[in-house]
């Protein structure tokens, strides 16, 4: 499997970042190209580019944007431009951590390199951006080739949300298992629930699968219990976005209805993410704190109203699957079974 | 609690059928005066009224608003244009089972008529068609008092789909408790999962229960297991399409996996329906058909498309709810416990 997946959502094409407006799809595909800091930070506010890991690709190759666009002619000014930029972009999402993490990381890393002059900080912006976009694209090919192993002998596969080529600057972590087995020449075909509110699953997972052959099919969330049920899934296999030390898994919003489901209906349900989104400082799931969101996204679908205005809505965007329903977690270090909490330490 | 609901969704007013258009809500409420088999038809094909019992009713006035159209010189004349009518109307929507039987009803008893003559059989008809309406508003008053009292010590109730004032000639089947306690003062709210792919519970749960000043917070499917799991919910109360002997309950997709979740969180799972529902002729939920609906329901949302033309869709219309799940089954007859089996067969 190349590292690199074709038309990768975060890129560095004639010195400049180039995305693939998540927001168009699947209506149409619209490349963005980045030329100013204030134009990376529009993108990830207004959700043009997204997911955590792809987040961490984007804000980087964004800090290297927005240095060339103002040229400092010293060290003293690159300095202060970085200073700059580590606030614009690493705050563009605030709860998003690989944004910040990746932004901190190469700026601090040009910073140390001030005595060297301008021109080596530019380069060592450039050269660790980049290394934070192949790192990622290094932990989806493991996890394709983990959880190809894993899923050898299931063909039907059900997800959540988008955690694929569109979340990540690889070929993804839940999604990235189907395409190895795909490359393979194995049998493999996606049931994607649809995820309300954002509808991730039907707008980003259904295209990104369709556009390079693998079958895929949507279904509204509440249907995946009764495909379930009838035996129309041989193993479940979501992302995270952030794991517990004791295994807890905080997803996006229908998770757990999805590993409760496949709990009954006796379906394995495995999730799929690099090693750095288990968190051993956090004990349990009960230790997260999930974001609530907008109102909007439930109320409203396009132009049209669909929730009267006189009643409330609630929109919590993760939930907590507890450890005990989960069958294993794919990382780019290997599979963790239980019990998870010994498994998670040895991971580093 | 009157038997007749504020601005029922289905009335006679000025020898007319009078419904609302549920296609509007909850944008805006606009009342249709039915004057032709037609417009019966049209507002049947079309969603504008929906619900098994309400459609009992809406199709046997429709009948006489068929009748009068044409208003016969005959008895054999209205006996061709009853025959027209019991086919045009019985047949608007092919599953709805409730339709068929109200409209085979009143024209069975306007054709025995006949020897009494065309205005004998006209009164016939209106009578028999108002009696539909009002046994469907006793059996809905019914079900509020059987559940008021199940549901004494539950004031935060979790409900899927709309089983309501839209959904019946009456207080509805799974809210009616909420509004019978709502009415006693009885402290009451709902959470009302949205029911994706057509929103019935985001637009029209969520508007009648606010119209009448219940308090309501509409929720995505998926959260419905995480408000379960945080104890954010007293009691779910749900509608039924169909019971089965064994007490296997057909209802809206989605709602099996809530039964899972209640059943996970150790919340009460209840189905509120008239005993017409009861199906002893079916054995288990293994022998109900599940209609599959046009992909375009889960495809677009208004005019903006969500799931890409080369990705399939499954959208099965409804689920069934193992027995094993189901706390009770609150009928206009009294509550029935488990066993089920033995509980349903006694109930006629």
């Amino acid at each position: 499997m190349d590292l690199r997946p074709p038309r990768p959502t975060v890129d560095w094409v004639d010195d400049r970042l180039r995305i693939i407006d998540q927001t168009r799809l699947p209506a149409e595909v619209v490349e963005l190209d980045l030329d100013t800091a204030a134009d990376v930070v529009d993108a990830i506010s207004r959700l043009a580019v997204r997911g955590a890991p792809a987040l961490g690709g984007a804000g980087a190759l964004g800090v290297v944007v927005g240095f060339d666009e103002v040229a400092p002619d010293s060290t003293g000014a690159a300095a202060h431009r970085l200073e700059e930029l580590r606030t614009l972009i690493g705050d563009a999402r605030p709860t998003a951590v690989n944004l910040r993490w990746a932004v901190d990381r190469v700026v601090d890393l040009a910073i140390e390199t001030a005595p060297s002059g301008v021109a080596a900080m530019r380069d060592a912006l450039l050269i660790e951006a980049l290394s934070v976009v192949e790192e990622d694209q290094r932990a989806c090919a493991a996890i394709g080739d983990v959880g190809a192993e894993v899923l050898a002998d299931a063909s039907r596969i059900l997800t959540h949300c988008n955690a694929g080529r569109y979340a990540t600057c690889g070929w993804g972590t839940a999604l990235a298992p189907v395409y190895a087995k795909h490359e393979a020449g194995q049998q493999v075909m996606v049931l994607a629930c649809e995820t309300r509110p954002l509808l991730q699953g039907a707008r980003i997972t259904a295209f990104e699968l369709a556009e390079l052959g693998v079958p895929v099919t949507v279904l509204p969330d509440g249907a995946a219990a009764t495909a379930l049920h009838r035996g129309m899934v041989d193993a479940v296999i979501v992302g995270a976005d952030r794991i517990a030390a004791n295994g807890d898994v905080a997803n996006k919003i229908g998770t757990f209805s999805h590993a409760l489901a496949a709990r009954a209906a006796g379906v394995p349900f495995y999730v799929a993410a690099p090693v750095s989104t288990v968190d051993l400082a956090t004990a349990s799931g009960a230790d997260i704190v999930i974001e609530e969101r907008d109102d909007a996204e439930v109320r409203r679908c396009g132009d049209r109203q669909l929730v009267p205005d006189d009643a409330h809505v609630w929109n919590p965007a993760f939930d907590v699957t507890p450890a005990e329903l989960v069958t294993g977690i794919i990382t780019d270090a290997g599979l963790v079974s239980p019990p998870f909490d010994s498994g998670l330490a040895q991971l580093r």
